[in-house]
């Protein structure tokens, strides 16, 4: 058993943009050389996520869509006399700032239809962190 | 410290469905010899969730319900153009692909109230998989 | 490779009151001995959750607001006719029981503005329990 930690950089140009990082992770799983086990996908931002889900390009608008319904613009949200991002951060909690997902033959173990993404809520912006910790057996 | 992995099949006979697998995962704790750690249990499926909840029947009628309010059907999504899911991935992305559940004396460590669910977005469907990956200390 | 389990009590005092327990986490963290892996932290409840964000009064009430938005009190619940706490419940399924976060220099390896909270969302109650456990490499 062994545990390997890497990390890699996004930068976003967008206000909401959704980026695949599913070859990303991938290469570094290879890196690792463990080969059966699991990877902890993390984003060190509280105005990002990170989700598995398909990538195809209209459910993505769609998603920017509902995000921005559950999550009104028509509130005062008190975070915004602050830092006027309440409402990605709102729609941070609804997502989640990680996954876990299994590894086998050193590579994610993603069903056909899934990627792996990073969903940045407050863009553009650079130098975003995602982090990764790999636990698992060795080839 | 051991990594084992396993897997399991779902039929799923409704459109919306909560199955609970509590006692499938539990079986598959007992054969891998595994007593204390963690267990990742991931759906390969983006139209889908794994959830840990209560196990009550009118509290299920109510997350049913609570999602299709919250994802409403008044809406013309983009991805119903190519595939007529796009409900079930946006309520997929608000709940989660998967959980990591601790492990104790070779079962799942819940509280009282709890159980594990997959839930089932887009059914009826044959062969949902589940994919189990327990990382512990053997008893 | 090492895995170390944990757990603590929290007390709460008010309906919905988010509590950050990053201190706690960390201190489990040391006392483990082990330096990089991962830790899950998981609520033994189903009318609580785990998340990680910003750590802003502000923020925090804007988050109560927003999940009494989603889950609306203008419906009758069927769960309401068994235990009085449905909309806890829903709101549950909308956070999470659980995070996975990464450990680095036996600490959590949060970026500057996240924290890790308990969420009660049917309080107040005595004894909730969150389950620790941590997995990695000894320092």
């Amino acid at each position: 058993m062994k545990m390997k930690s890497a990390s890699f950089r996004i930068n976003s140009s967008r206000q909401f943009e959704i980026i695949d990082i599913t070859s990303r992770i991938n290469d570094e799983i290879v890196d690792s050389g463990i080969g059966d086990g699991i990877i902890n996908i993390f984003s060190r931002h509280s105005t990002s996520a990170i989700v598995v889900n398909e990538n195809e390009n209209g459910l993505l608008n769609d998603l920017e869509f509902c995000l921005d319904n559950l999550i009104s613009d028509k509130y005062g949200y008190e975070h915004d006399r602050i830092d006027n991002n309440a409402r990605a951060h709102l729609k941070s909690f609804l997502l989640s700032s990680s996954e876990t997902v299994p590894v086998r033959n050193s590579r994610l173990d993603l069903g056909t239809w899934q990627s792996v993404f990073f969903i940045e809520l407050d863009g553009p912006r650079s130098g975003r962190t995602v982090s990764l910790s790999i636990i698992g057996q060795t080839e």
